[in-house]
């Protein structure tokens, strides 16, 4: 069983930037039923534009970005859609041990190298990482949203009574 | 619009190890219709257990994790599922400029800071990166897989002639 590379660190580069009309960390909906449907623009530098070949006929991309703006991390962190904590690798909190970000959004154009999609929650200017395509869903009835789904319920709860 | 950190390099390091049947990279199922079912473990080092904190309520996690024996990227290749070439950020290809991979694993147990899961299909020893929660699918009725399902209907073509 090799330990390859345990204890070094890996280095990453810039594939392009995100366009947003974030420029705040404030602007962008957090918490329970937040809803990502705001329009962005993925601009890709030149030396990448073709591994966007083909990328066209997929209508839900995975982007990878870095959280650029955020400081070191936390293992446990409360996040915006709870009042309890949770740890960071059950929650989408941006300070984590390697500050990467995902999300998934919906390609709506594409001219050259700048790529229109619907869904972004990134800053403008935040280094894209990645981008692949978004190939199947995991079968509903199997899905479980652990503590998402407690919090939601206590808020249902909560706005019935 | 800032160019935040453009031309700069960030700094990645594991936060676990993968423990998986796959020794060699021959040996991991690839292309059209490949099943991910095999079961393996993420096994965190002890500075982040406790960001592994109510993990055990999601069913299903998404694990970034590095290519670490993949050299260098190519903008064109053609992957195992098609025999036709296409972007690198239109495939999982392992060669991408930034080597980091996505995985969806099913999350069976959780013994301390090791956690057995299903669905893996990275080599023994491959570095974690992060751990997300699973929480949503794409409307399957929206979802366009691209040249993936022209590679799909191509090949159940050949197979009916």
């Amino acid at each position: 069983m090799p330990e390859a590379n345990a204890g070094s660190t890996f280095s990453l580069q810039a594939i392009g930037h995100v366009r947003s009309p974030y420029q705040k960390t404030g602007q962008v909906p957090k918490g329970l039923g937040a809803k990502h449907e705001v329009e962005g623009t993925l601009e890709i530098l030149p030396q990448f534009e073709d591994g966007l070949t083909d990328i066209e006929g997929f209508s839900h991309l995975i982007v990878l970005w870095l959280f650029d703006r955020a400081q070191g991390f936390e293992l446990l962190g409360t996040p915006p859609s709870d009042n309890r904590a949770h740890g960071v690798f059950a929650t989408r909190s941006p300070r984590r041990p390697n500050p990467i970000g995902l999300t998934i959004v919906e390609l709506l154009d594409r001219q050259g190298r700048s790529l229109r999609v619907r869904g972004v929650d990134m800053l403008d200017g935040t280094p894209a990482l990645d981008i692949k395509p978004y190939l199947s869903n995991v079968a509903p009835e199997k899905l479980r949203r652990g503590w998402l789904a407690d919090a939601e319920a206590r808020e249902q709860n909560e706005h019935k009574g």
